[in-house]
């Protein structure tokens, strides 16, 4: 409870310095970092208004989300409609009561178009702009509580890949595997899973390759990228393993991506850029020749949402703090053939960076 | 392929009548509706620019989505940007390409902020307006491939709400139950199940609750509301039994629920108003006096979506017609004490609504 407070403090201060006279928070993940409460479905409008200078917060909700949103919110301002009402009214109203008609609204990039209509329909002169990067801001910064559940939740995973792994040989579907891996999860505390993907012979060679009937082959790469929520938090961590023998091509590649990775965790300090932590990682791939096969950035940040910032891209200058977590995941992808990703998660810290998942990276044939 | 061109034609056709130039699509399941391929990293912008008249449909995805995109789309202008790159200058350069800078662009109710601000930027004489409804009359009727695969989803929840109800005994929690579900409806095919609630006791008056890790009680209800996906489309079936014994009230609630639902259903005919079909249901539970307690919609379309046209509530003037799917499942909550609800999948037809979903709706004591 008092958390939440302190980040609504915050964020009060960054729009305060931003000129924005109040927030509106409509998405999932922004809604329970800043009011404790989860809302469900989403395809019917919740929001909470955070007037930056006077006013208290209002949160608006279906009326099917009230019960468990009083018992859950840090607001106690809840209002909510029912199915035979419609939400921009009682926006309106909101945006009345708190005296808000000519406010510097802050949104998120994600809000949909649908409720920004409903905003902007709320009076003329309301004036609307993307903070999505305040929110971003503030959650990218973890606190030890947030880390904690971070470190779980890499740990459960670790154990699910595990199991992944001691499962694969050849003519068991990728599928199979997922669903070990799952399973192993879920026993261990995993709240959910919302992907465990994978691939194997040249499926792997695509870095958004959906997991598949497809039987592993007697001398296949079998890759697993898995994220899962413990306590609302992501882990996310891929592998890849040998089946049968590596060749000298694909023990090349391994290992020219675990040394980018080491790398980037190496060039993972507080003060340096985003951009220059993908660097590191893509100059080892680029010396050895594959440059070309990195076709992705280096990681993301990751939190209450497997993307978030910071992303670890090319160009990107945000500047890395203490308590920053992010993937780091370098690949090289040679499609038709084969591909190789290992990602592993980080804390920023005043010295090195600190891993929060811990999982052998050594080239392994099974 | 053939059915995808087809589907795009009627698009065209709506937009001519509605005076709309363009259509931009970006939601993930609209994507692939109309060409086929589906996009996963929604973080960062993709879409289809569709015009009306003139030009063929372009493509615009992230790099690294562009050879999986490229193996399915039914479209064959395809641009990619990477992650060095602005996903606004490519849509400026598209928008240029189709000549549509005096466009009225029809564009989806989900559409981000961000992009919304992207497309409003690359001209200042754009017009842009909510087509959703549009989107929703074209995907609101089923073909028949379509509700052989929501069939075919459907059986498959079935059997794994049938493992999970044998699998209920005093002691187990509603994790417990919940894995069991999911295993079965895995192992027979379900390539995703994106919710698997099991509510237990007072937890069961929760319209939303969600699955934790209390135990079933002696003499306790437990509520299973499982939406799980075959080849892209949906099934969302909802089954209440009890343990041990079921008092006289809570007979009496479920029985009413069940004549609801059974109400419903039969008031689901081609040519009447969704809100009809909710009124039937409604009045079922009013006039066995828990009229408070039915505190949501009696249904929601189902498809490539959990939630989509029509909405089986209150004042919806949508007029059903064949092919139309969704669910119907009326619910009494009692906060404190429990809930009932009882779900089923029916589509619309010439005559009676056909069900999707075969599971007895007998009061099951276990």
């Amino acid at each position: 409870m008092a958390m939440s407070m302190e980040r609504v403090e915050r964020l009060k201060e960054i729009g305060r310095k931003a000129g924005i006279d109040a927030f509106l928070v409509s998405s999932e993940k922004n809604m329970r970092y800043l009011a404790g409460f989860s809302v469900l479905a989403l395809e019917r409008f919740a929001g909470i208004i955070i007037p930056v200078e006077t006013g208290v917060p209002i949160v608006m909700v279906p009326k099917l989300e009230e019960e468990k949103v009083k018992e859950n919110s840090v607001f106690e301002e809840i209002r909510s409609y029912d199915d035979s009402e419609n939400p921009a009214k009682l926006l309106k109203q909101v945006v009345g009561e708190l005296r808000l008609e000519n406010a510097a609204f802050g949104v998120e990039g994600t809000l949909p178009f649908k409720s920004y209509r409903m905003l902007v329909e709320c009076s003329p002169r309301i004036g609307i702009e993307d903070a999505s990067v305040f929110f971003s801001q503030l959650r990218s910064v973890k606190s030890d509580e947030e880390l904690k559940r971070m470190e779980k939740a890499a740990s459960i995973v670790a154990k699910g890949i595990k199991a992944g792994i001691d499962f694969i040989k050849p003519g068991v579907s990728e599928l199979a595997i997922s669903f070990q891996i799952e399973k192993t999860i879920k026993e261990n505390g995993g709240e959910s899973i919302p992907f465990c993907i994978v691939l194997s012979g040249s499926n792997s060679a695509l870095p958004h390759g959906e997991t598949s009937n497809r039987k592993v082959g007697r001398k296949d790469i079998v890759l697993m990228d898995v994220g899962a929520v413990y306590r609302g938090y992501y882990a996310d961590i891929t592998r890849a393993v040998f089946v049968g023998e590596a060749t000298k091509m694909e023990t090349k590649v391994y290992e020219t991506v675990v040394r980018a990775q080491r790398a980037a965790i190496k060039a993972a300090r507080s003060n340096v850029k985003a951009g220059e932590v993908d660097r590191a990682a893509r100059k080892i791939i680029e010396d050895a020749g594959y440059g070309e096969y990195f076709t992705h950035r280096t990681g993301h940040g990751l939190g209450l949402e497997v993307h978030e910032e910071p992303y670890i891209a090319s160009g990107n200058n945000t500047v890395l703090r203490p308590g920053m977590t992010f993937t780091v995941e370098p690949g090289i992808y040679l499609v038709g053939k084969f591909g190789v990703r290992v990602e592993d998660d980080i804390v920023i810290s005043t010295s090195e960076a600190r891993l929060l998942s811990h999982l052998s990276r050594k080239l392994l044939i099974v």
